[in-house]
């Protein structure tokens, strides 16, 4: 699914299959008058999903069959997305038929709630760690058809992607490699045989001589999966930048620090996308 | 969008446009030999998306063309959705072609995750009103795309379905009043003249006066939005059960019983499905 | 399906899997004339369908990629939707591209001529009760895939829309009660426990004590199923207007009105849209 | 659309967006009990639709997570589509989980009432012609959506299927002939040209002269559009059967028979499928 | 499929499922900037599929979220589609965001090299037997999913279309007669009973005898599958024009020329859609 | 699009919009009976494509609604995908109803035919650079809609897969490294920064001077465009196997080998996939 997809998805499951809204209805033509809209964050975070707003009133727009309307309609955002934001501050306003801003508002705000709640997470991790070189990355522990949106907040938030799927890069877990005889290097050169020379693979390890193995293998990149600080200090000095390590694990906000002060290149979190907190926002019709 | 689809779509983001995982490709015919896995709940909590273990699993052998191996596939589940469950219960307990686990685990546990979550958090509401009769009811503000199980996963956890869209109730917030001349006995009356007869119409209040218009107005429920508990008590007493009161805004944990305690009907919570923790779950193949 | 969906389908099963009208193609670059085309009502009857002809002619252009020719293309409407006509009238006049016309005139005569027909019967229906404060409801008996046009087409012709589908209502009919006991009151009860609040539950009858009981059961509207005008009456005499009453079964034009006589408030009419008559709509292209 | 995808469709704006039926959910686990229907027919006339029975039910079944209640399922036809009934006549009798039954019921009668009155009607018009040789033709003038079922409908009432749409023959009308400069021998030339020699290609004309053109001209099929019984029963006289006939525009069941003693080959009826009456049809769970 | 979704798909299958270009990402806002492209042909050829470039284009930038960059972007073809190019000719000149054009260069390209090698094949064959009045036809033998495309591509090679599919002419092989009792007269007019008066019948025969009945049996038109020179000139004498032939199976660019001298009408080709060269084309962005 | 989706496409394309065979239909109820189909290679080559028999043959019974014929159905395959077949031989056997190997015939055959011919051709290059280590990988000039299978059929005809879109790897072509200033290695590093450590990034080269700024840039893997031989060797040499080495640019049958020569790692061949000859298969009703 890309965006288009997903926020027509979010609108039709609002409007139903007939994709009408009853109390708009009950406005009759007085649905059609101009407004003018503020949205407003009412606490401290960073911003990220704004240009969906005008995506979504637009889809709206047209699928209410409104589009003669569309010069009533306009959108000026005052921060960009991954932007710092006060509580209070008004991020954007918007003039648009007042039935249309009221059967789009609900949509506009869950979207722009979880999107800044998952960029500001982020963002406090990447402040955690900004001691050192090491970056965050994020997981594919998303929110069912939300991958593409969840991963971009973690952009915005300071985050860098890992994988976006099971199509685009190889891990090799434990179950992989005793699917495939329990030898590391075996099931690195067997996979670069069967996925060609264009895909990154990666070995998840837990124990040194784990990561021992997979540097060996020509994989390239090495995931240290739930060690103690002391054991990724080791294989960070064995390894010595001959490929990158990626901490990954119970990692939160408390050891992030520690664990990027071992040397690692990489931290991956879930809990950045699979449990943010919403970011309180709301939309305010002010005529 | 119906569960099939919603399944549909989260396995098509992680298995890409071509349907494919490369890891699993990497083990050859090795991915069709049989396994077992088992399902286990890290911390305490209510589980809920039991039922979608086996459409992800039939959905992802369908889609990898593995449908004569469904003899090897078979879920046991030990625990029913809804059910509160100890750190450390294995909740299922999944046979299946190796390769087929490892491409559908990391969409089960999306699921599982999150609708546990839900139903873990609306369960603490439910137990914080439980001495009064006061129900919990669950919102809009859901993850878009995931409404009908978001809205499953309340349900389970304790509370009552609000509205699922804006399709199937009428709600008139002050905005549509205003639109309407700002009289609310005029804005019912004229709202059942356009929706029929077999739409609900609540009216959402914030002052006295305005609970007192809503009852008189035909309206079929009243929202007490954002209202200090003495208000609340203050229209309790006055419409004495004429028509279901349901209290809004800013409702957490620590203050719902006291809200309770006013007795409104309801108490609605956008929490619940906009800012869930992911209960810790996680899938382990044994064999 | 919305508008936008129905139409897509009409035109596709029209235009067939690879979009051609073998008919224009032979009229090679021709087709890409001018015209003006008038739209003709041949009988008397309420107009309905008008807004669809721009929606059905852009969608041909886009489709045949045509889109270049929009400077070509404007419709002017006579007549509003829901207004009488006399035999003769034009009601739209069509600038368009020749062949464009010529592929979209059968789909846009078929919506036209289904949609006044339905509107045109229903004010028929309308007509016979206006004596009375009763009104007309449609039902679910719509051509299958055209629901949320057809209950358009009652609402222009004077009805008020029941229920949209199985989701936005509660009816419990005898096979429901039958399958929770046989008790009105404690099915109606069980139902506000399951579906919440927020949905209308209406209760079918049969019998004077079926009446009673579902009146007293807290059911937000009940229906009458065939039941005698005499029956009726004492019905309505007993319910005393404590909640809506809806006449349904073998109800036509010629008994009509005697049923609105009772103080039913509602009379549901399947015919209106299983049965309507097209009305005898053409389109001429002038020059 | 295919048959498969009407009906998902049909079930769809049913079922709305979430694909749930909020009466059956009051029933909770009472809706799996099994259950026995019986379809009756209340008035004499041509039944069609019946295999649709399986697969309304069958998807049903499916979209609601029924699948494990299969063997509850079956269906049993007493008739064959395109039988005549007497009133009172059980057509099927259904055995279905009864949650599964309320949840289909209205979506099988509005295709069996539309698909029986569509063959009902036509099954009228070929018995009119029936002292000739003249066969009876449907029309694109179908409900949008259905024109697959509707011209199924036709052809089990005993009419032949005109073309499907204007992708499949060509059918030269007045308009296309005027863009065309007039000639319509030219015209059908240059048809064949861009067309190629696998469609069959029709000229509609209205005069004598016309006629005399047409057939000379190459065309396979010659439709007389709104003759009079004398100048159709000329024509007929003068073209000896070299290319068929088609009879079309005003015709009604009391003209068909005098217009099939022309000696035309074939009369096209639109309103077999824009106007036909429902057959009466229902049903009833009787265990 | 039309060519919409054609195009859709196969942009779809280049981005992925969340419609990506890492590539174009990588540049950051300099992918906003202007850039002039010219398209160039390699080698001699017909041209074919110019219209798909404004129309890839427009859907990279609505996928893309760059509408706002329309103002970059025009089309400027050199030459029309059908026409014969010189090697080294500039057919069009493309201004685009220079991320824009990255990301819909190969899909363009692949569109222009397969249309341009098939019409550039089929104006081979149609060279071939430009001495008599014999015309090529394509089949269905084109690439699963392009066949609109790919019978455009021949039309602008010269060719006619034989039928698009399985639905829009009947053709009786041998396997179809077998099974009607091996009468092909009598399975011709069975044929007619059941598709009605609109579709062609085309009749396949491998032997003198069966042209002679396909001939007196009403058929359409006839096809001689894999008949010698001699069988096929022996067939053109006896039909004397009373049905068109078509000759098929076998025909290479070596023997065209003979099978059209024999007097057949059409010729058939497979080769043209099933192995066409890709016409050697590139995209240089030249500022 | 996944291989479902792709079959369904097909089929579509030839069944029509409303998925009719009106030869097949000719048959009535004969269509039903058994019938016997051998389905032979009629020239050397590599087969491919044989587990789409199945799938075919499956969605043509569902579509046609004939599912309860399932037991008439089955496939035997004679040899596995990838292996090499002598002209003559019988490679699958398939019972099935007539009228459904009718329908399913050619759409079988198309599929059949272009992967057979793309796996024919791709051996041909295998074996052309067999006396090396050097690899052939395929490219993304594919049909559009159909590069996942395209891409099957190269692997079975023993290529590696280059990446499958612009998803899933960077490529850095001259236009990009232009766009962000023109030093290599900047480019590479602010990629790197942008995409993450889980994309390979490929730099394109067509001089010796940018081989060493792309190896020295950290690029995954370098491709040396359009080079000579020598030129060729040279980087080859420098290069050392620190990274791999693609050529790429005008390699055919005839100088591959000594491509594959000069020491690169891997050879990428557009035509495999834009240009192949279709294999000549062809399917007998044998009973």
């Amino acid at each position: 699914m890309n965006e288009s997809e997903i926020i027509h998805n979010a609108l039709e499951e609002d409007l139903g299959a007939s994709w009408k809204d009853v109390s708009v209805e009950a406005l009759g033509s007085v649905g059609d008058n101009s407004s003018t809209s503020k949205v407003i964050v009412k606490e401290a975070g960073i911003v990220c999903g704004l240009w969906l707003i005008d995506e979504v009133i637009k889809k709206v727009m047209m699928v209410c069959g409104k589009g003669e309307f569309s010069h009533l309609f306009s959108v000026e955002c005052y921060f960009s997305d991954g932007e710092f934001v006060e509580p209070g501050s008004v991020i954007a306003e918007i003039d648009c038929p007042v039935g249309i801003i009221l059967s789009a508002e609900r949509t506009i705000l869950n979207f722009l709630q979880r999107l800044s709640g998952i960029a500001t997470l982020t963002k406090k991790f990447v402040v955690a760690v900004s001691h050192t070189k090491c970056k965050i990355l994020d997981t594919r522990k998303t929110a069912p058809g939300l991958r593409c949106l969840d991963k971009l907040a973690t952009k915005f938030g300071g985050a860098l992607n890992h994988r976006f799927g099971l199509y685009d890069m190889v891990m090799l877990k434990d179950n992989h490699i005793k699917a495939m005889d329990g030898n590391i290097k075996k099931a690195v050169e067997q996979t670069r045989m069967i996925v060609g020379p264009t895909k990154k693979i990666e070995v998840e390890t837990s124990t040194f001589e784990e990561v021992k193995a997979a540097v060996g293998s020509g994989a390239d990149m090495v995931m240290l999966d739930n060690m103690s600080i002391e054991l990724m200090k080791k294989c960070v000095a064995w390894v010595k930048g001959r490929v990158p390590l990626e901490a990954s694990g119970g990692i939160n906000l408390e050891n992030a620090g520690k664990v990027a002060d071992t040397g690692v290149d990489y931290i991956s979190v879930g809990e950045i996308t699979h449990s943010p907190k919403a970011l309180d926002i709301s939309l305010k019709i002010v005529s």
